[in-house]
This record gives structure tokens, C-alpha cells and sequence, in this order.
């Protein structure tokens, strides 16, 4: 997700959009990005670490984007 | 994000560049979107509907994507 102090006039068009389409009472949005990574092999701590870096070197742009990694079962 | 029968050029992209930079062990990727909504008033389950009917007709296309709505407390 961009910073909080990082405009995002994509989230505001979103934001604007809404009341006019019916939906009221959302205060703020913002768009951002979300990489699903199916992952070969155990996901241990060492695989964890990796992924960590994978996203900040090189998945998000740590200068305006913020970012989590979450693990899920697989489907 | 695209549905599974859905190809993802992007998703693609990046899963094939991972093992050149170094990393190895990630069988597929896939790239999507993520919308954060602030709530005002109370997060009841006509809001949680109003969300699911927001993501459905105006966030999301339905024809290309799936979506999921998640509950977080706001930092």
C-alpha cells in the first residue's frame, strides 16, 4: 500500500465515486497492490526471511509503498 | 484478484524474474489489487453488506476477478 503520507488519487476517484453510486459513510480508500506467492518447499523461517526481502527489494517500492506478508493455507 | 482461469502477464512477469535476482523456490505468482475502505460508524453486518455489494458492482469486475472483504481495526 502507498504511505499514508503518499497521495494516492486513485483511492480518492474510488473515495468520490461512491456516494454519487450510492454508498455512503466511507470516510477514506486506498489502492494498492497484493502479490499472491505460491511457495515450493516448507515455509520456515529462512523461507519467510526470504520472501521479506523479496518484497522489499523488489516487489514493493519502499520509498512510497508500505508492506505486510501474510501467510495463507493454499485453496 | 484474476481468477484462477484467468492468465496474469504480470504475475508471470515478475515469477520469472525472481529466480535471476536470486530467488528461487516460488511456483506461481499472481498479482491483484487491495482496496482499504475506512468505515464510519459502526462495521454491523448491513455495512459488511453494503461493503460485499460495493466490491462486487463497482471495485471489482467480476467477469476477469475474484474478491474477498477482510475486517481489520485501524491502526
Amino acid at each position: 500500500m502507498l504511505k499514508p503520507e503518499i497521495l494516492d488519487p486513485q483511492g480518492q476517484a474510488v473515495q468520490r465515486a461512491l456516494p454519487r453510486l450510492g454508498f455512503e459513510g466511507i470516510a477514506d480508500v486506498r489502492q494498492g497492490k497484493r502479490f499472491e506467492l505460491d511457495v515450493e518447499g516448507p515455509l520456515d523461517e529462512a523461507a519467510l526471511a526470504r520472501i521479506h526481502e523479496m518484497a522489499e527489494t523488489f516487489l514493493a517500492n519502499t520509498v512510497i509503498e508500505d508492506f505486510t506478508v501474510k501467510v495463507e493455507e493454499s485453496k
